[in-house]
């Protein structure tokens, strides 16, 4: 460790000039084809591929040894054999590569062996002044820098940051979601942290001006201590949704055979994760979920919430939600009563909280512009959500309207056809900059983490009072 | 009530042969177009639009008044204004209709006036010797009896049987899962419950033989006793999902505008339905969920979960959710492992509980088979979660292929691209009958409710034992 800033320190790293790729290859369903394929997407400068036999790689000039590279080179993905790999460090250390992304597995995953193989590796690569991520990863997307995940995500350069020791959540995730118009700044999968490890690239993700918030999927950190400390560092810049695996006896023995790495109970971790600030969440969808919201939405005032909804039962159930997660649906006022009366069916509608907008928002939804703009417009709720039984473009159409210079989140549930018609709207929504869930217990859970992210910020306005005062 | 069984009272008026649809109409966006549309996509047979004007409807000839029409009219839905309706229950009776559907809302929901009006539309129906369903419904979607819901579901007749007090929650749910191949027996939308309620309805389709299970969303409970003995006796003949709304107080006074229904705390009611035997959850995609693991997949022996993965945070995360839910993931045995073993890649994969098949497995995706076969063969295993990354025509062939003849259930995690590729693939599984989830948490959870039912089942089987020893 220096005493530089983690951002002074590993910055450079992540933005090679150069990169080799040790094991491309031109086969079909080789991962090292699939690399260099996206390596292109990405129209990567200046890209070395590497194989024995030293032919030319989808019409890239290779080398056979990344010793044999003309000019220089800033980093290198080892995609060799595993009994391959240490030779392939030794190179890249001799070559003065900076930053080798170990993607190959096979090491303290599989067992002691490995791990004395790995810090055999760091010993070397620290050697020859290089820094190693993984083994057992899928190393650095970024768009800005033109590096690749291998599943092949947007070019576009965005603000949210990721860190994951499991190399499929972080190439999936941000797929799945780069797909919707979600972008990123960074995404490090950091696989066994034989050297850099999460704690390092949370800290950087931290500093780093063009991240606004960070997703993450860890299994076992390796100093505590440390961790605990940088999380709550980062959580009072930017909010840290977090996923831990590995947190019941069954789950954590998977882990270190999935990563090789320790992990602690459930109860322990819950504790420390909430005592930090950091967002602890227990699935994929709900990481989802919650980046949605964070992302495209403003953190809330209050727990005061707002429901407009067509789908009257659907109404009844996020209200029950909403209380089961400590929110409020406070009944309204008469005067914002008399408002929406004015708007709303008179028939089968109901100028409460939830706003019920009756079978008749299906065949003339306009009144959900109308709905949305008077409780929205209402001092006494700090977040809305809508429940839509229209289609994508039109429900985005009226919540941009009324939403218009109004500083609140919103959520929408959309329940507007089959799977595959919402499947085609969500991107239309997200894209807008709406979150969007198709199940309003999902949305109702997206608004109380925002509101859980209010109150760690409003716990650490009033130890900063304390501190001043 | 008379002394015969629910089948026997209620099904007649499930199977009418002649259909007058009082406020009919031909204008685009009114719900009396929509409905007759729906009537004639289901062809059926005997249709009589009514409207004040007696002008023919989309080709088919109209009369003024129910009374003028010439046969015999089984069933009227009756779509008029609030205030005509009341009017059009009396013209019903005269005309000697069996069973009034009263989808107009606008009576108890809205008040006690409303409330007085409902008692006097069931004294007028029951003096004709006619039963009412709703009013504020949807009435009956049967496809054996060419009944349809307004958006416009399948044409299959299926085994699954569902009562809702919310007409949406009917009607969207039956369309999207029908959509995806999941089949309908009996739907009922009960609405207001002025006269039949939810309890007489749950009742006929426990005793239905077409319908093997029932999905339900209730908020209130007109005969709390009776509901209770009902749901018993149903529950263990054929499961019921129920969502039950309004559990909470702000829930419940939003039920109070939506269906008029008094409902009460989650506490209570979440013991009364465990001891009743009811499989009860708390939203739309947890009734979704539950139904495609009831309606595809047998009820397990036991709660030990072999996951077999190819993304293997995934499954850390899986098998942390299997010990949350009270499920076990136990170690395999030195034999399983070796037999595995030979099957899964050398490098990165992991022979144990869960299975990780590694990264391989993305681009060889056959390994699938092999691993489901040897974990769904092993007696230790009562369930399988696949965790796939490959897409829904392999994983389906594949997984039929590897259960051939086991009777034990299997669900699926599909992470296999992008939202809409996903959900283009998700119908094509759901369809072989394999129980399909875009999240690991949410495919357990079904597996943990199955498991849930199999211990009702072990209680009941004590008790009977018990009974007659």
């Amino acid at each position: 460790m220096s005493d530089k800033s983690a951002f002074a320190r590993l910055d450079p790293l992540f933005q090679p000039k150069s990169v080799a790729i040790i094991g491309a290859s031109e086969t079909p369903g080789k991962i090292g084809r699939l690399i260099m394929e996206q390596f292109l997407k990405m129209e990567f400068p200046i890209l070395y591929p590497i194989n024995p036999r030293g032919k030319d790689v989808l019409g890239i000039k290779a080398f056979p040894r990344i010793t044999d590279v003309p000019g220089p080179v800033d980093m290198a993905m080892v995609l060799t054999p595993t009994d391959a790999a240490l030779a392939a460090v030794k190179e890249c250390a001799a070559k003065g590569v900076k930053l080798i992304v170990l993607t190959t597995s096979g090491f303290s995953e599989a067992g002691t062996k490995g791990r004395k193989i790995e810090q055999e590796m760091v010993r070397v690569a620290h050697e020859g002044g290089a820094r190693i991520i993984g083994p057992n990863c899928v190393g650095i997307y970024s768009p800005a820098a033109r590096l690749p995940f291998p599943l092949g995500q947007a070019r576009e350069k965005g603000t949210v940051g990721l860190v994951s020791q499991s190399g499929f959540f972080a190439d999936y995730l941000t797929l799945t979601t780069s797909a919707n118009g979600i972008y990123f700044s960074k995404a490090v999968s950091c696989g066994n942290e034989a050297d850099l490890n999460a704690i390092d690239f949370l800290e950087y993700l931290g500093e780093d001006p063009d991240t606004h918030m960070i997703v993450s999927y860890l299994e076992g950190i390796k100093d505590g201590r440390r961790f605990f400390d940088v999380a709550r560092a980062v959580s009072r810049k930017k909010p840290i949704i977090l996923w831990k695996g590995g947190v019941t006896e069954a789950g954590a023995a998977a882990a270190v055979s999935h990563t090789g790495a320790l992990s602690g109970s459930r109860k322990v971790w819950e504790g420390a994760l909430r005592q930090a600030g950091v967002i602890s969440v227990k699935s994929f969808e709900e990481v989802v979920d919650c980046l949605y919201a964070f992302h495209l939405q403003p953190i809330p005032a209050g727990k005061r919430v707002g429901i407009v909804s067509g789908p009257g039962g659907m109404a009844v159930g996020a209200t029950d939600t909403c209380l089961d997660l400590g929110l409020e649906v406070p009944p309204f006022s008469k005067q914002m009563q008399a408002r929406l009366r004015k708007v709303i069916p008179r028939v089968g509608g109901s100028a409460g909280n939830p706003t019920d907008l009756s079978i008749t928002s299906f065949v003339a939804p306009d009144v959900y512009r109308d709905a949305i703009r008077i409780v929205a417009g209402e001092e006494a709720i700090d977040m809305i959500l809508v429940i839509s039984a229209t289609n994508g473009d039109q429900m985005r159409d009226m919540i941009l309207d009324a939403m218009g210079g109004l500083r609140k989140p919103i959520v929408l549930t959309l329940m507007a056809g089959t799977t595959q018609s919402v499947a085609r709207d969500v991107p239309v929504l997200l894209k807008a900059g709406i979150p969007v869930y198709t199940d309003a217990a999902r949305a109702v859970k997206a608004l109380s983490r925002l509101w859980e992210y209010a109150r760690f910020r409003r716990r650490w306005a009033l130890e900063e009072g304390r501190r001043h005062s």
